[in-house]
């Protein structure tokens, strides 16, 4: 890697590096594996590569259908270029099925199909273990105008149609998500988009047939096989091939489950 | 008091007996002051006695402005008569100030002025202990309709500001409350009127000169002397005079702070 390029941020899971043009960032997607506020960490040899790779795919496509995102390209196997924004502080999370602190705070048994899709908000703070907020918490203290959390949600809304459609299309079922947004400016103009990233560490999958988790609760549960499930979510996807190499350049020696 | 009348509920800090006609309940103010979800419990004697006089007081002035409750008359030293409605799940929190939860979730110091009154509401559940929940888990599980939401939320702001006023012409600040609401049909008809309570139990009442605390964190964080912090509001309000026993109908023998 170019050690001169200037680190920007470096967070849980990836490196924002400053990009070669003004208002362009690299984004490089670690091996590191949080969970529970960073309670839990360990680092899994090949989850970036696969990540970097499922997140460009679904940002290309969620650009393509007219969904503005951050992405602009590919440069490599661990970063990708993207368009700097002012990150809203919040993580937008969208809820097809009951599971996880959903299912945990308020009672329902995981697997549940909701009556509705739910946009949950935390507020994006290590220190306070990003507490859920409401539209009031957000609105008043000034996170983000009603008029932004309005576009926050159509987003969110039309992320959740695309990607239940193109998991179910691959025997996965979506049970919810999370994303990042924030303000791009160009001139006098501002605009809400889709940044940071998708992939099976910001997303609940289960495999339709067999309810097999294929995201990163493999790891928050400690069932094992996360590369192997993530993987298989990216080789459905048309993404990557089994035989193409993730971990480093060189061959798989060693089996993670 | 009368046996053989029916007892309906009886929850932490009040027990409904059926009233005298259909759609009527008696509410009887208990002595039991809990807290963090019942772990913390202690009787405070003559408690009961001033919270029925507080919130005959406020339920009253409510219904002259306008905003309507299910307060029809105080019976006797501990009971109300009041109108039965289909209580909506929700404990519906006002706040001008942070303390509390508030302070503690979003990492803000006690006693900071918010920037707006923020309405917060957390689903009525003993066995989940309360979570805050946000405008679309109400909605999409039923628990309200947007527009009951709606008219809990025009509620809860039109008793904010007569509270805020209320208590700031007697030198007390409103910190923040909690209100309970309900379904009253009338015919075909439906309207949402404020339920529950109003009291130094449900309020955080701060005196504007020496920011004490004249209200449940008494209890909460040990103070000690409620009652008289309670007393306190009620002489304030001109609702009791000092020499008027509220507990039981002997006079006062133990001082308990
Ligand atoms: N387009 C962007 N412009 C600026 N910041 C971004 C952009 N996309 C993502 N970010 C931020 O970069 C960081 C990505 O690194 P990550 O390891 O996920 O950090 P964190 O631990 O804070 O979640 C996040 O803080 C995210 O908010
Ligand atoms: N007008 C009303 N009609 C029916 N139920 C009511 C009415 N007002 C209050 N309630 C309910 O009566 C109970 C009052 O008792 P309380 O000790 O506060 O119970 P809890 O421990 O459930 O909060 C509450 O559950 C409240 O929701
Ligand atoms: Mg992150
Ligand atoms: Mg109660």
């Amino acid at each position: 890697m170019n050690n001169r390029r200037r680190r920007i941020y470096e967070g849980k899971g990836k490196i924002l590096y400053e990009g070669p043009e003004p208002g362009t960032l690299v984004q490089f997607f670690k091996d590191d594996t949080t969970a529970f506020n960073k309670k839990k960490h360990e680092i899994i040899d090949g989850k970036g590569v696969i990540n970097n790779r499922i997140s460009e795919f679904v940002f290309t496509h969620l650009n393509r259908i007219g969904i503005p995102t951050h992405f602009i390209r590919r440069l490599n196997m661990r970063e990708q270029l993207i368009r700097e924004v002012e990150m809203i502080p919040l993580e937008i999370v969208v809820r097809n099925v009951a599971a996880g602190e959903l299912a945990t705070r308020l009672g329902i048994e995981e697997g549940l199909v909701l009556p509705r899709s739910i946009i949950e908000f935390y507020y994006k703070s290590d220190a306070l273990d990003d507490p859920m907020v409401s539209e009031e918490h957000i609105t008043a203290f000034g996170w983000a105008s009603p008029q932004e959390l309005d576009d926050v949600m159509a987003l969110a809304i039309r992320i959740n149609d695309f990607l239940t459609g193109l998991f179910l299309g691959v025997g996965i079922q979506l049970v919810d998500f999370k994303i990042e947004c924030g303000r791009l400016y160009e001139g006098d103009m501002m605009r809400i988009i889709l940044a940071d990233e998708i992939s099976p560490d910001s997303c609940r999958l289960w495999d339709i047939e067999t309810r097999e988790r294929l995201d990163k609760d493999r790891f928050r549960k400690d069932l094992g096989g996360l590369i192997e499930a993530y993987q298989e979510v990216a080789r459905r996807l048309g993404i990557i091939n089994e035989n193409e190499p993730i971990r480093g350049t060189g061959p798989v020696l060693v089996k993670t489950d």
